[in-house]
């Protein structure tokens, strides 16, 4: 990993991401651009191999007989196509966030270099991930909503409504708006192209041409956080995009709407349980991950039927919670006040107080029942 | 882990769920009653101890040096205690799936030997991982909606509607719904008792008497598939729980609705993103994980504000797919048509190109621009 | 109409229910007990004959040639059953609110006289008018959703979670939480009876045994604020109902959920423009009035399809706001300020310049096009 | 009334939205302009005058002592012109329905003309007349959600999907889809035109200027199905409005957003019982009629608390069946199957045993208890 050093954020999910599927070890690290607190994270993360300098680290790992197989780029964008050729030019794969790259230059030599060296380039687009986007995009595909006609693209979020880049304490906020770091785009390259690319994911269809206007609300902002765009397609298909990131009250609220001359499809990020497919002239279905009936959907499918996504998370947070007490047990500590919500043997024998209860007031055909304990 | 082999459906999440946090490595197991199945079972887990017998395993994992901290009991209910006691005698914590066993009493040794031996006893009532129910418990534990008055809990599915245990292929419907491997208790002890314990964790009160049917809709089935009963708190509240399995259309509707003097709070375990308040002649406010201000949730919380739950697993998926490209193309074998939808540097152009014609356009004052592929 | 003077609630409600289709027209009425007000609410009305007593009312009324076709009962509980019987016996048809009567016995000598009278007995539960409750209940009918398995219905408001009646200027709480008035029967009889109609009306089946409490929260109060209840089906069906009106948060909260061997249905009549279909295990078809093909909803369907229940009342808003205006315009009386929000021509103005804008930057190729004023 | 005869959608809704608050009487009309069909309609409707020519109409209302004092034209689009000005010049005040005109230059002098004649000018632009508008508006007006940033604004709908207008049947499809009766402005008038008022209406901003297409998907039609426009205000803000007939699945649906500098307002038209108010950084405050606290609100307010929208349609439906049901037994003919559902005295008793039976089982601790019959 290259970046994603204390204090950062998508560093911290892309490990999460990569370790939920044991898909890949981390093992190695130039995590900060300073020595010091690239150390000092790759120490409290337990890394194998700790670098200062990620040019080093493609440098050695590519050498190394048991080298990485890919590194995960997670710097601000102005660093991402130095360090993706730096590791390509090793013979490592790339995962890179997004966007890509600063320039459109920049990243088309990005992706000629990738055919080159024939690495695996995966950029994290990660409502792409969604199972319900890959559904929606399978449904378009085989034609269930017909010929696409209309493509409404959103992405809204309030975090930059305010100047909260003047006072240096947000360090999402410094980069993010700094245009030598982000690159000139800022809202647009921020969200607008995770707007851009599910829409296009989505409808299998990239516009043709727009006409667009960026914009910044806020006083003092170096870069936009406001743009509306109208698109054509070269098939005749129209379409909106709008991303913001003063919108008051947003959180993170992509959506995406479709519209075909057969049907349309309907999917929310923030309710990524759900895709509303809704045929012309008819009704709206709810259509829900363990119950659509497609390849991709089922592939990137972890939990059965009737489990939201989200589950996972709840479900590792009483191994989080468990592992804190062993811990502290084994120790002899006092359990962690962050873990005592773990819900115990205890919990069981109520848990059996109740069916045992349940089966007796039945058996007395339903009389009330005390409960002992 | 003792259980959790192959077909079977809790111990993959429980594997996730331990790994989601790096807070343990799967190192042990007895996946299955069926010796070979154990041992196939572990091999495709890569782990470094099989055994055949989960007795032989809590004897040897206790006696070794580096032997495992904690168990994972995923096996058909019957076993928990055995297999429970097994492994607190050799010393080693406990995590359970729930229901802990199948009567009372059985619950009630358990406990008293979890307190004698000092082990953890973790019982995974997943539900009360999710944020916002930490959240919830809070609330009402802060007074925030007055004294509890009234509970309402219901848990409904409908995987059961039809007698799907009768012909052998539903491997959960069978060990489910035989006594024997379930206990008396079958929708009751299943999801009634997570529907009770939510109610519990939540309102942090216990009822104390109830009045209760149970039922069985679907001929032929040897254990309840339905649940009714009304609930009495010695504080003079008031509740009723349902938990159905065969209410058609329903997934896995696990809801909760608690009703204070002042105000009361309602979540569904099928939107586990939001959790809602509202106040005695009020309106109702949507609280979300990333927006509420309180220890449980910030604590449960993984990714950043206005990213839902689930948005781990879109990210993970990405990884997978990155997986599977790059092991295929350092085997030289074609791209496995399951990672297909990995958005790659190509997106990545793509999105320069978007970017750069926003850019273009509104310079031109919002003037049409073509995006030259 | 008998009942309904100034300072009443559901009075108001008959009147403008009456209107709407032109069904009826108020020419008579015993609009309150109390002399003096009911010439006044009459006067009010315009009435064009006023009764201090509902008595002479009905005498005078069933011997007039031109008397009332129908009385509307809007009183009181406790004098539904008299007033109702002097009606039938001077010949008029009733219109009668819920609930029926104080007592049983009450009730079934007011259906045995209407028998023999052959009187028309609409009692008002009001939400069997909804096109989608209608619809629900020809679904059910046809077989849709199989044999019915279970009913879940539920009535929660918050109105009473106060002593509201014990400060005397509610009336509506004096009389609702009256004994004398309003029978012994408090919330039970309130909404209570509303949730067991509708669970009813739309099942098509009513229960043939139930368990079940009243309860009541509130010190001080006469009769139950609170029911909850199990209920048995002659079919085998099972059931709860539950009604409250100390439940916090909730304003009129009547759901009604039905689930047949294979399929459910779910109404909330909060929300009465959606009625939600779910196959056993599949997805979610939200219905709509307009889009549903059945006898029953395009009977009670007033406006054309995509227009919700409601829009009725926004359109007559204009009207009554433009009616405000013009009678104040011929007094040469100042607009009043209620009626200030009513849309005119100038807003017509506004949109043409709007669609000449748009048509004008169309034709330019999107340019930016200034709207003139 | 002008136009609304039989076969017209528009001219019943405003027959019933005049009806409803008892503010207008329905007394003369020149319904078509088919002579014969402007006479039967009359008769059906029971006009006291009925008119074969608009013209005839105004010149004869005007000069009659008891003439009507407000005309409702409700005729297609390019005839508001027309016969607005002739009844504002015979002194007779105007409700029409939008479009005011098929010109900028028509419609200011219609607004001329008004100024001059001292009429009233009522556009029944409907969505303003729904209280959380309004109350929207009040909030706005009232600074509460800071300075007016972003505005977005759409109306979807799919019922000019296909080509409907092509095969004759669709009299509303023809005569909106015709230049020559609706104005060069297809769904940019029918719909755009509502979507523009209603984000002025609600932001209290209309935009200085637009950058815009008009689009027709469908081949063959004469007027455009499509809208896309993004908008500039003369504080700065930004917008975007949207409408489309050609939006497969989409019924009715406008929707507006309004975001300012401390918080944000969504209202849709489908679900009128609810706006959505989201403070910067915030939780999501689910607004209702009910218990919002403001004048504009109250004004539009004709049900009680907790009543939605459409109540009074499903109490007018039980008026109507009731109406059909006396009608039939007073001409001893049978019970028309429409009003087959209106509930009756049977359901009062069957109500009373529900009630009773509650009681006697609650008085005997909640033991199981028959509903006899």
């Amino acid at each position: 990993m290259v970046g994603g050093g204390e204090g950062a954020f998508i560093g911290a999910v892309h490990r999460i991401a990569a370790r939920l599927d044991d898909a890949f070890e981390l093992v190695a690290g130039a995590l900060s651009s300073d020595a010091l607190r690239a150390r000092s994270s790759a120490e409290a993360l337990g890394l194998a191999r700790s670098y200062d300098d990620w040019r080093e680290m493609a440098r050695v790992e590519g050498a190394l007989e048991e080298g990485i197989d890919a590194v995960a780029i997670v710097t601000p964008n102005h660093l991402h196509a130095s360090v993706a050729h730096a590791f390509m030019d090793a013979g490592i794969h790339i995962i890179c966030d997004k966007p890509l790259a600063v320039s459109l230059a920049e990243s088309e030599a990005l992706a000629r270099r990738a055919r080159e060296t024939q690495r695996v380039f995966a950029l994290t687009h990660t409502y792409s991930g969604y199972p319900l986007v890959r559904h929606a995009r399978e449904m378009v595909a085989a034609g269930e909503i017909g010929e696409v006609r209309v493509v409404q693209v959103e992405y809204a979020q309030d975090w930059l409504a305010l100047p909260v880049e003047q006072d240096g304490a947000n360090r999402q906020a410094n980069w993010r708006t700094d245009p030598a770091l982000a690159g000139p785009a800022g809202c647009l390259g921020d969200i607008g192209t995770h707007a851009y690319q599910l829409a296009a994911f989505v409808s299998g269809h990239v516009p043709q041409a727009l006409a667009a206007e960026v914009h910044t609300f806020v006083p003092g902002r170096r870069v936009d956080d406001h743009v509306q765009a109208m698109l054509r397609y070269a098939n005749g298909a129209r379409g909106m995009l709008w991303a913001s990131q003063v919108a008051s009250g947003a959180e993170n609220a992509l959506r995406l709407r479709v519209y075909g001359t057969k049907a349309s499809l309907a999917f929310d990020q923030e309710a990524p349980n759900e895709l509303w497919f809704t045929p012309q002239g008819g009704e709206a279905l709810r259509l829900t991950r363990a119950r659509v009936n497609g390849a991709a959907a089922r592939d990137a499918t972890r939990v059965p039927a009737g489990h939201p996504e989200g589950y996972l998370e709840a479900f590792a947070q009483l191994y989080r919670d468990a592992a804190a007490q062993i811990r502290a047990r084994d120790a002899g500590e006092p359990v962690p006040p962050e873990s005592r919500l773990l819900t115990t043997v205890d919990d069981g024998v109520e848990g059996l107080r109740f069916i045992e209860a349940v089966l007796a007031s039945s058996a007395a055909n339903g009389a009330w029942r005390e409960i002992g304990r």
